[in-house]
């Protein structure tokens, strides 16, 4: 798998933003991402608030193109939110293979005890 | 990279799940997929709503393990929405890296006209 | 009680939003929710999901002034909707005053069945 | 006005919760809404995120009784974050009442500012 496939992309794209979160002073004026960054959570995580929301419509609008779009935005905005909280991409993805070999009914009962 | 990489699960969770709906009227019993899959996308979509609000808490909170485990659960929800929309995460993920040369601003001016 | 007291203002707010969606294609420079109902759902709905993030997040930073504010923006954006969708505020305050008798756990109960 | 129309619920219902949050201990095994405050401000936040999910989604379906039923649910749990962070809903209808004089743009230019 080359380093340009679509699986390396959320790792790729942690990368970049933990350099526009290092200089996200700087670059306000450039990148949204750098904006999100200085302006502090509440302003990328009302973005998963509201991104939540879009993705649900899409859905409901059962347009293809849209859910992709709205998905691609919920994610993205999660990865600011992990990057800030110094969270790797990667760990998620650990975490949704380590409940893999474990079923849902069994996972929500664990985490109830 | 191998197919038990972190960078593989989404696509075979993606897997999993197509194959749960397939079944889900018979396995309703002892997979929490299923019974999602055969209640309908309300069930589904309702827990993007409430995952989204446990991450934003969990980021509130700053607490590490609580973001990695809501964020897991917020991706999870949305996968079950691609799969019953027919959609795969990689088109998500390709989404994700075509916007990668765009920067934030443009892709937003670019969405509105 | 009087026309002015708290306690009328949603059904006051509710006559004022019927009129500015009447006139919404004509009002949409001067007014913000004339430019809501002229834009369609999706542009309100998808500020409910965003105003429900903003309560949460100022809950969680325990901020007064902030709390009375994201929840009045939660129910004004709410009541665009249900006048959206021709429904009063009253007829959710009904709904609000039968439950009073039942218990939310017998509610939730009856709503199963 | 009298005592019992349905204006007056908020308050009324306010009161109620005030109780049910000071006895909450002890009325877990009967009160839905004494678990919620027993539990503390993430559980009933996150119904706060849910409920807005599903006035959201049946607002898509156009279904007037579940708008109905759906935002008696949001404002009912936003009435338990107000109770449980000291907040009368005659606070949050004030601040309506504060917006009514002012267009929304002015608002929204003004809180920026």
């Amino acid at each position: 798998m080359s380093l340009n496939s679509p699986e390396n992309i959320l790792a790729r794209l942690a990368d970049t933003l933990e350099k526009r979160m290092a200089n996200c002073e700087a670059e306000t004026d450039s990148s949204y991402t750098a904006k999100l960054f200085a302006k502090g959570p509440n302003t990328f995580l009302k973005k998963i608030g509201e991104e939540a929301a879009e993705l649900i419509m899409a859905c409901k609008d059962q347009s293809k193109d849209d859910v992709i779009y709205e998905a691609a935005d919920l994610w993205f905005h999660s990865l600011v939110a992990l990057t800030y909280y110094d969270i790797r991409p990667e760990q998620v993805l650990n975490e949704l293979a380590r409940r893999e070999g474990v079923s849902g009914i069994t996972e929500k009962n664990n985490r109830k005890s």
